[in-house]
């Protein structure tokens, strides 16, 4: 365990090098962080919570054939994934106006967007992650054409899953961010969902009562984290508990 | 002359109802302003060369097929133009690294740029003119896909011909503002150029010795705006002197 090679530590999780090449290992810390990195904590539990989440979500998305990074679960805290070479960008698909678009464009937390908005964001703490648009993306060759209508159709895709599994369980998808990567196969080059999908990097309100089941809880000091997170994990029906039983959630298809 | 109607008043222009319906005249005033008009100042003649410049860099567009709103000058100060229907976007085309893009995506200013990049700024005061992307765009249904499209089409035109346009008088444009409203003639809807092209709008670099000969000279303090946007009537032809005939620069039509 000690003698793998770090590839990148980032803010909430570390890259090892996996065991066969091309492949990753991705740990799931349980620093938690906000406003670039100027506020830090550590939250126990929370990078278990998220690592379970993530490998949940990105399997039932393998499933409907959206292409992911994700190979198979290696414990509490780790996962196996292909390496990809990341696209510096990420993709925000909003349903409701939370956050900085409501900020931005002057709209009350909570309405509803006329559609769903997908923005783009640089990958550069350096620059506090500018937002950035079709424009720029092209001209500065982060990504083509063809890969940002490939991402964007994707994006849509994991939207129009994720809407549907968190409304069945009495949640609602505020937003989400992803990020995608290049995957090489031979001649072939595909665009994956990459990195992760979590109570981190989503909005997620209870219908019934409107409490915020994400990341806002620090951001904005509301505490209970960890049992929001838990709340997440328990309507997916994938809450680690005792009974190793129910370590799995509802699946689509046969596996 | 006081009588007439005011329908707007901007920090650098005043429209009043024009002397037929669905006209407008635009009256350029001496009000220099930056940062969110924060800073604002009076300088004596801009009014005059901005008015000077836009019309007849409107006319020169026309010429080549780019619609505008543009009618006929009246008087130093004043032009006459067709009412539209403002879009609330501000496009902006980008040749070089300059301002904003610099700061936000850590360009040193005067790099190139990969290839032309057009921006949108929605227009909103009290949001500070927000960037937005198409998807914000046609989201809010502030201007649909193919109004985009023509927008699009129109910025490229324009750019196109003004990097000539100042190219051939020792000129580098670096970038520009312009605005586009919708021209409803009978049944038809038309996309037009509307509002001013002018160094206030303008980034305009000396090729030979890069001296700034547009607003910048008043956001930096550098003193010597109205001598720059002067050189700058001067380079095309068209700053008004003593002598009547020299009132009108080069044309590529006849008229
Ligand atoms: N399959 C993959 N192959 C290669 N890199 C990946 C893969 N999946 C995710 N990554 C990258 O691994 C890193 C995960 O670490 P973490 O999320 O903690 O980073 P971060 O602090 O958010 O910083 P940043 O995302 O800005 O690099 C991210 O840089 C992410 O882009
Ligand atoms: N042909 C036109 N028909 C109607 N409105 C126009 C036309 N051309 C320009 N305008 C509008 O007239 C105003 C010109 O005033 P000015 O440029 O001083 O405004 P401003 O202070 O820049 O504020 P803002 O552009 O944000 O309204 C602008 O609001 C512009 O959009
Ligand atoms: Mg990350
Ligand atoms: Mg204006």
């Amino acid at each position: 365990m000690n003698r793998r090679r770090r590839v990148y530590e980032g803010k909430a999780k570390v890259l090892y090098e996996g065991p066969e090449p091309g492949t990753l290992i991705q740990h799931f810390k349980d620093d938690t962080t906000a406003f670039d990195n100027t506020k830090h904590e550590l939250i126990d539990g929370k990078g278990v919570l998220n690592n379970r989440i993530s490998e949940y979500i990105f399997t039932r998305l393998n499933d409907i054939g959206v292409p992911t990074h994700f190979i198979r679960s290696l414990n509490m805290r780790e996962q196996l994934v292909r390496e990809v070479e990341i696209i510096p960008i990420e993709v925000v698909v909003r349903n409701v106006a939370a956050g900085s678009i409501a900020k931005r464009l002057g709209i009350e937390e909570g309405t509803p967007l006329p559609r769903s908005i997908i923005e783009f964001y640089y990958k550069a703490d350096e620059l506090h992650d500018p937002m950035v648009s079709e424009e720029h993306i092209t001209a500065f060759g982060w990504a083509t054409p063809q890969e940002i209508d490939d991402i964007m159709a994707l994006a849509l895709r994991i939207n129009d899953f994720l809407t549907g599994l968190f409304l069945g369980v009495g949640i609602r998808l505020v937003d989400f961010k992803v990020e995608f990567g290049r995957l090489y196969e031979g001649d072939m080059m595909r665009i994956v969902l990459a990195d992760e999908i979590s109570p981190d990097s989503c909005r997620l309100w209870d219908i019934a009562t409107q409490d915020k089941l994400d990341k806002d809880r620090f951001r904005r000091d509301l505490g209970g984290l960890v049992e929001a997170y838990q709340e997440v994990a328990r309507r997916l029906g994938i809450l680690f508990e005792n009974d190793p039983k129910k370590r799995s959630g509802p699946t689509l298809v046969k596996s």
